[in-house]
């Protein structure tokens, strides 16, 4: 475990913002009624938030304030913000996990803090100092620690965002901006343990080359509301966006493949980053951790004389339904902070389904050792690559 | 003139989503401290708000509660909200004008609010009743009269909104809402008598065919912040935006040229609603005024021996280059609700700029008796086909 400083200053990250925003000049304002932290059944995602938020204002002639930590509460906007009238909004998603030695942790945190960076730049937000962010985080979830949960599967989730705060309706940059910080304590994203089901869908198009789809920014989010009803309706858990002919991600996570290449090589294949697809912190780790099998390290449950291939490629519907129809389509899975690794059970698209192959617990092999040894990673079972950082 | 309850019978307009949102049902509380109506030149668009506001919100479990009218501030919103996750909101822009009657006007408001409802159904936002909502407007108009400004080209801009609330960071349609309406005196969109200028972009890429660029969407607007302040420092005011080789809008603004056939048969131009386009209110009605003359109506400043020729159809760079070397693009101006007409100087693209004929005051003939014909309409001293609709 590396402590986040060594992790960071190792990426060559350094203060660019000048001295505002200093975590060191961090207010904190505790709560007089701390909440109870509910059982980890009721830990839904998304559900519930911890007592206090990390709040960090801009305003175009200072730069940022200083940092507050306060109760968490309502956010008081103008009703004529940038925010409000043009969806000025860029997060992140990240999670702290309690490790064997009861200390938190977070995972890759580094990697989150330049897409925000990125994502703030995408949509003309401020940059900010990704060190004292980060630090800002640690100290949130420090102060929090009570709602680390220490039931398996379940942690921290944590939502880094940022708004445009500019009072004018004028169609321009939003030069003032709040930076918050909230937490929530959440249990598997996907409360099953069976696979999930996607229906592929051209029409709509979530991103397209030269849009915003590669950015986590809020403004791919809601258009895909009335989508995910659509899909809902005709029995699917999630869409599987495409544009033209090429498959590209689910929206909230991103998409694999494992395709047998002969008994002892499997193609583990993902679509590469074209600017449709959200550059997911776990797709990277599991094109790592693939591509590391079994010359580097042995994943749990898959033999050793079984190599990994992992490849960024374009994959179609067509593909899917050949390899499906020559019995080489082992398994399909998602990755996202959220679910980690969910598995992929049937893929709907022109009024048929490609199913998978069915597996105890919802995950195949390949699936099932990725997850593992990620959330192994992200509890601190394991080491790896200083990919687990120590929040303290 | 009509007024409004004529205009929307007329439409076929009826309440849908029950009693609640009922606008007899409002509660009007009164500022106590009304603020001073700064001068026309202080009118700048978007950057002042009159004293109220209308509030109405939405309840999963109740549906629209009655609407109310108070002090224009900042709107307390839970920091997990969809709307600051997001991006989810929609929203609308009018105007309301003073008449030589010394009554208020709205321009063809049935429109803006079928398309509001459009665009909430597209981010899965309650839908809501028209009637009622546009009842609303025109109470809050006559509530803020004073705030109409009087100067020539002044008008006050209305701005109804509908934010999605719902407190939760699940990816998933807002269940909880609030509908909102501030009003902006406004003098004119570009304070300036001077064409504007546009840089064609088609990368990156505002719309495209399935996505969002049709409806009126908040998310469509922040991704073009960084792309316009690209443009305005190679000296351009506005971005044209481009999908592949077919030109789309402005972003805020339709798009037009006008193209000499022979010397009496002129044909108006714009791309047709194919998706990327947002259906402007201002551009249906300048295809439609174009379309009425000489036959039903002779605008302004036009000889009656020239035919005006509308219509929609696909245009690219390469078109607007040919026309401009023969001789035959004689006009560019664009259209929207803000700027009503702008004239269009020159359009950049690859690193050369195509030359508009310069027109003095900045608008060309055509674009001249279209922009006095509306603004003719608008404010009351002429009538045309029920556009104009009393404010009472």
């Amino acid at each position: 475990m590396s402590p986040i400083g060594a992790t960071l200053a190792a990426n060559g990250n350094a203060a660019e913002t000048g001295p505002n925003g200093d975590a060191s000049k961090l207010r904190i304002t505790l709560t007089q009624s701390r909440k109870a932290v509910p059982p980890p059944e009721e830990q839904i995602f998304g559900k519930i938030y911890t007592d206090h938020m990390v709040v960090v204002s801009f305003d175009p002639a200072i730069g940022w304030l200083d940092p507050e930590i306060r109760p968490y509460g309502p956010l008081s906007i103008d009703p004529s913000a940038s925010i409000f009238q043009y969806g000025t909004s860029v997060f992140e998603g990240m999670k702290a996990y309690l490790g064997p030695d009861g200390k938190a942790r977070l995972f890759r945190p580094e990697h989150n803090m330049a897409r925000l960076k990125k994502s703030a730049d995408r949509l003309a937000l401020p940059s900010f100092d990704e060190y004292e962010v980060l630090k800002l985080i640690t100290k949130l979830v420090a102060l929090e620690s009570r709602w680390i949960p220490e039931t398996k599967g379940h942690s921290l989730y944590i939502r880094p965002t940022i708004i445009g705060t500019r009072p004018s309706i004028g169609v321009r940059a939003s030069d003032s901006a709040i930076l918050y910080i909230i937490l929530s304590p959440t249990g598997p994203y996907f409360r099953i343990s069976k696979p999930i089901s996607l229906l592929a869908v051209n029409e709509p198009v979530r991103a397209w080359p030269g849009g915003t789809g590669g950015h986590k920014v809020a403004t791919n989010y809601s258009p895909t509301f009335k989508p995910q009803q659509h899909a809902e309706k005709l029995g699917y858990d999630q869409i599987l966006w495409m544009v033209g002919e090429k498959v590209t991600e689910v929206g909230a996570m991103n998409f694999f493949v494992v395709i047998k290449r002969d008994d002892n090589d499997l193609d583990i294949i993902t679509p590469p980053l074209d600017g449709t697809i959200l550059p997911g912190i776990t797709r990277k780790s599991v094109l790592a951790l693939a591509a590391a099998h079994p010359s580097h390290t042995v994943l749990s449950g898959l033999p050793d004389v079984v190599r990994l291939h992992a490849h960024e490629r374009e994959l179609t519907m067509s593909d899917l339904r050949t390899w499906s129809a020559e019995g080489r389509l082992l398994e399909a899975f998602a990755t996202g902070t959220a679910a980690i690794v969910a598995g992929i059970g049937r893929i709907g698209f022109e009024g048929s389904d490609i199913r998978l192959p069915e597996n105890e617990g919802g995950l195949g092999p390949v699936a099932k050792a990725l997850f593992e040894r990620i959330t192994d990673i992200q509890t601190g079972r394991t080491e790896w690559e200083n990919w687990g950082v120590l929040c303290e």
